[in-house]
């Protein structure tokens, strides 16, 4: 045959930087890795997730409805609960926090995929931070539609260049093109930055002003994945106790990273007539995720075995991003610029700027025979041709590496920064 | 605002049929449902699912890696399993069948949409037996490809109306639109029949002698949802089995159907390029199915639990099946053609022409009000402009109602049909 039959987005599909690092993980044996996002096996919920599953499958009653199908939407008791949680963390029960707003999904990234599908056609533009999480640029690259990064700064991305990116593309008449916004807004995966309130009211405020220039709502999504896994300091209220969010702001969460990774189970909460669309589509792609698996989550959050196990982990991750920052100071440079974080999985570094740290660097390479990987920076950002892509960041991980991995880890990395700024010099 | 900001998809996408149909079934309390595709929940494996669960989640050897993420394709001992199940189906261990061709999905559902993710552009065309499952044909829609129905006789479709269907691409010069042809071979769902080996072979092969005109590989897409709920006759091999099909076979399968419905795991094994294309798409969707699931198939088929539940649930519906029929032969009047399966969850019935059985006939809406629900044949067939859509079919399925409410929901349609009739007469 001369040509394949494959459709335009299965050519454009490439696969995720992500299969990369994990196969090159597994073919180097004693390896530590800073890189995987997996949360930390010794703190998963073996033992509950036993006795939940116990209870649900003790009877016929309670068993037979988690062995059959439910519905698209999902468990109406999960849809709930996930709503009173929100309610309960965000101090508000309105229109936005509400029930049947609620889609249940395998894991957050189907409700970030499925949104993409009814939002945006090929050629179309979604703003990202920059950098943003890798998997969703994927997503976009995938389906043929354009990121537009803006600027992050600790407490957020830049409002200025949000605004200058807006206004650049109102002038080249491309502003009909942009669909959404897309903000990781806590903990962010890859810097853990967390986005203040005040941003996201600036946010939804300057997407707002330019409604009418594009001619249709330009919707603010807001990715909360890490929410849970604050350690430190305090939670902030989501963009759905913004006003005007009721029409405007999806949010996407999750069950994975604060319960168990292997159950896959995430949520949105979506206005009209996104819901509903996203709906249909979920219906074509699997009219709903697994009952048991929502059974295991509904009892978990009912029994406040979630709670429990959320205080469990969090104490966890917060002895190890206390490690993770007591060994940077002690092994990296002092010009490397750190970005601690007071919650979820990942610290960011900032070499200076002549140090690059892709795939292919110096650096890169001497670490992975030094047997320790890192997630470079550069691949947690879009393709935007308004930019060249920063080349001398990392993301570190501390969720799933031992705390003397991480100690061990991080050393072998600042002496690898060591060894090669000396032979420079 | 002027225009709403969805994608085409997302304009597309309209509400599955199912949905209503499960909205009307819940609105009539009272109503027998002969419409539900669903398993029959007395048999759902409550206790063995209960079973296998606990020897997981027994140590954290065992019970955190069903917690944690695994990897896209799905479980390395699942796949392996999976594959070696379908070498033993087959009697036959070949390139077809080889475990590194498998992917594990959300349901047979998900491997399904993926596959037409990677196949098909907006505009391109899928043929489809007529009638055909109707969320596959929800897919199509949604995606903006075009379906051509191929007349389904009781062993499988018609070869000659594949032939001047091919004929008629080929003249229009919308062959090279053509990616697919998707069987559902087994029990077929609607109409319960099942293709021969013969005519898979004749299909194939028509197939190839089509591609070069074609210009690229028409795949076969064999959906095999319903086939290891056979409860009579003997096995047919899959079209993997053929001369040729390690290039151009597709085959879609489930342990939803077979084991548990709320475990929403199905699988395909997919030639090269179509492999890898629906991994890195399955990158995006979501990175991999739930761990937790796959760990709970996995140990029920390794220690034959599945094998075991099998053969628990093919006896009570085979017995179901024989009710229905006796109840319709009893009950149906005698111009009615009743195809009858030798396994899957349903039943076909093929009404005089001038009785008409879709949604708004006199027909359904009577049934209704006698609290009895079918699917209307004409839900089933694709919109085909190169034919009328059959509107004097319905779907009966056995596999959810108990004994007692088939017996009775069949009297009652028949009733409604007599009573119909003797008006008119």
């Amino acid at each position: 045959m001369k040509y394949s039959a494959l459709s335009q987005q299965g050519r454009r599909t490439t696969p995720p930087p992500i299969s990369w690092l994990m196969k090159t993980a597994l073919a180097h044996p004693g390896l530590i890795s800073l890189a995987a996002g997996f949360t930390d096996n010794a703190t998963l919920p073996v033992r509950s997730a036993r006795k939940l599953l116990n209870e649900i499958l003790a009877t016929p009653q309670s068993g037979q409805p988690a062995l059959q199908y439910g519905t698209t939407a999902g468990e109406p008791a999960l849809r709930q609960l996930t709503a009173t949680r929100l309610q309960q963390l965000d101090g508000q029960q309105d229109k936005s926090h509400a029930a049947d707003r609620v889609i249940i999904t395998s894991g957050s990234q189907q409700l970030l995929y499925m949104t993409m599908e009814a939002l945006c056609d090929e050629g179309d533009i979604v703003l990202v931070e920059d950098p943003t999480y890798f998997v969703f640029l994927g997503i976009l690259q995938s389906r043929g539609v354009r990121a537009c990064g803006v600027k992050l700064e600790r407490d957020g991305l830049s409002l200025a260049h949000l605004e200058a990116v807006l206004e650049r593309l109102k002038k080249s008449g491309e502003l009909a093109r942009v669909k959404a916004l897309y903000l990781v807004s806590y903990f962010q995966n890859p810097t853990g930055a967390t986005t203040s309130l005040a941003k996201k009211a600036a946010v939804l405020k300057l997407l707002r002003s330019y409604e009418r220039a594009a001619g249709h709502p330009l919707y603010l999504l807001e990715d909360a994945a890490y929410r849970e896994l604050r350690f430190a300091g305090q939670d902030i209220p989501s963009a759905l106790t913004l006003r005007g969010a009721a029409d405007r702001v999806i949010y996407a969460g999750t069950y994975s990273k604060s319960f168990a990774t292997g159950a896959r189970l995430g949520f949105g909460l979506l206005p009209e007539p996104l819901f509903s669309t996203v709906i249909n589509i979920k219906g074509n792609h699997d009219f709903g995720s697994a009952n048991l698996i929502q059974a295991l989550l509904t009892r978990a959050l009912a029994s406040n075995q979630y709670g429990q196990h959320l205080n469990r982990i969090r104490k966890g991750y917060a002895r190890k991003a206390a490690i993770m920052q007591r060994a940077l100071a002690e092994h990296f440079p002092a010009d490397a610029e750190i970005w601690s974080a007071e919650g979820g999985l990942y610290f960011w570094v900032r070499l200076p700027a002549k140090i690059r740290t892709g795939v292919k660097s110096k650096l890169f390479q001497t670490a992975l025979k030094n047997n320790v990987l890192y997630v470079p920076g550069s691949l947690c950002y879009a393709d935007d041709p308004a930019r060249p892509k920063p080349d001398h960041e990392m993301r570190l991980s501390f969720g799933s590496a031992s705390e003397t991995a991480l100690r061990e880890g991080v050393a072998r990395l600042g002496a690898t920064l060591r060894q090669l700024s000396s032979r420079k010099s």
